[in-house]
């Protein structure tokens, strides 16, 4: 683990490998992360199967600051999580007497049967800390190092609200893109290996899209720690995009 | 490696990371195999770095059948999973006479330099087979059992077409799904558990959604070979939606 925070996602859920669902987690969670400076280093998606969750949270939290997992922490047969999160941290799971009592009073207000399905989401392994759920009730948790939200991309999203005071944070990152409509990478990738060259502490990235052959370009993205030197690059970018025959055009700043 | 074909996903790229990109090659790679009776065991997003990515095809090419990478494989400095794929193979990596004659050819066809940077799409991994790109030229390469696709959507699924036919196929999983609006989960966890046990041989998830208070509910999605069995459930998932005081609806069939 090094000084400066790192991150990985693990997705678990059938429905992201079959093509069922299209994940949105990664994206919101990484959107969450960057404000704090945290980059999501690596992301998995696993089906729900108790040992390969195990094994790919066995791996991500020993290589990353933190790790985030989404779904299976619901009520029902196949959400397996919290004993798979137990299994890999090798502690109990049982019951937790707060969360019991939240639940059953959250229940009792809606007029809702507090049944023994609605209970399993009480379990929670053995030295965990809760982490509240303002959507829907039921918590999810963190176990050292590893968040356990929930799959529901609005929930899962509520809940980053509660762990964020508890990350580490790390030196905020910069990025800055600047678009190309009609721009193809082939006309501009010489001038780039160069620009790379001279701004060492950025990364720059280009992102070809091709909708049809009238719309299609490339993204130019630069990111890093230095406002200056990006604010710099930024001149540089249009200066390309120019060369290489398109417009060019700084989109707005992403909330950083 | 299992008698039935399995496939994981490799997904290369920062964007998908930084949040800027969200990915939607997991859901098209695995709608045009579940048809093939081929499931994505497993999925992996890295970024655009050698090791990363060498770590993570050595990891996936053992495990499973085949191995489809997307993204990183342009004309820019930020495209490198070519070198990675021969890393990966313990290959070498040289300009491939029949992608530069063909380069050559289209791109004076277009009026446009055939430059050094566009030449560097022409490096092939040694003893690679190649995957043809209908859309823009450029094509991706098959390495044993793994498959590297473009990372543009509209390309990587054009590629798939070519790569279909060296697929071993599997038996194919149908899949259906009955939707509950208004539903709760834990009206129905425990009817679900029960059905679970009685269709041993079909798996049974339950996915909640939740918009707002006015939009949610349950997707209940069974899936497996038996399309008599598929048959007898989905009576049988509608009575329990009935149960949990909701109105059931099959959806459209996907295609399969």
């Amino acid at each position: 683990v090094s000084a400066s925070p790192t991150a990985a996602v693990l997705l678990i859920g059938d429905e992201l490998l079959s093509g069922r669902t299209r994940d949105i987690n990664l994206q919101n969670i990484a959107d969450y992360l960057r404000p704090l400076g945290i980059p999501v280093k690596e992301c998995r998606v696993v089906s729900d199967e108790q040992e390969d969750i195990v094994s790919a949270v066995n791996d991500l939290r020993k290589m990353y600051t933190y790790v985030f997992t989404t779904g299976g922490i619901g009520p029902t047969h196949d959400d397996i999580t919290a004993d798979a999160i137990a299994a890999a941290f090798d502690v109990g799971i049982d019951f937790h007497p707060d969360v019991l009592i939240f639940l059953a009073k959250r229940y009792k207000q809606m007029g809702t049967d507090f049944t023994d399905s609605r209970k399993r989401m009480a379990r929670i392994p053995d030295g965990a800390v809760l982490v509240k759920n303002p959507v829907s009730g039921a918590p999810g948790f963190q176990m050292e190092n590893v968040f356990t939200l929930a799959g529901v991309p609005q929930i899962a999203r509520a809940m980053l609200e509660d762990i964020g005071p508890r990350l580490k944070t790390g030196k905020l990152l910069l990025r800055l893109t600047v678009q190309g409509a009609g721009l193809r990478e082939g006309d501009i990738a010489g001038a780039l290996v160069e620009l790379a060259e001279d701004y060492r502490d950025l990364s720059i990235g280009s992102y070809p899209w091709f909708q049809s052959v009238s719309d299609h370009g490339v993204n130019l993205v630069a990111s890093g720690t230095d406002q200056v030197a990006l604010k710099a690059i930024e001149t540089q970018l249009h200066e390309i995009v120019l060369l290489g025959g398109a417009q060019p055009k700084t989109l707005a700043e992403e909330p950083n």
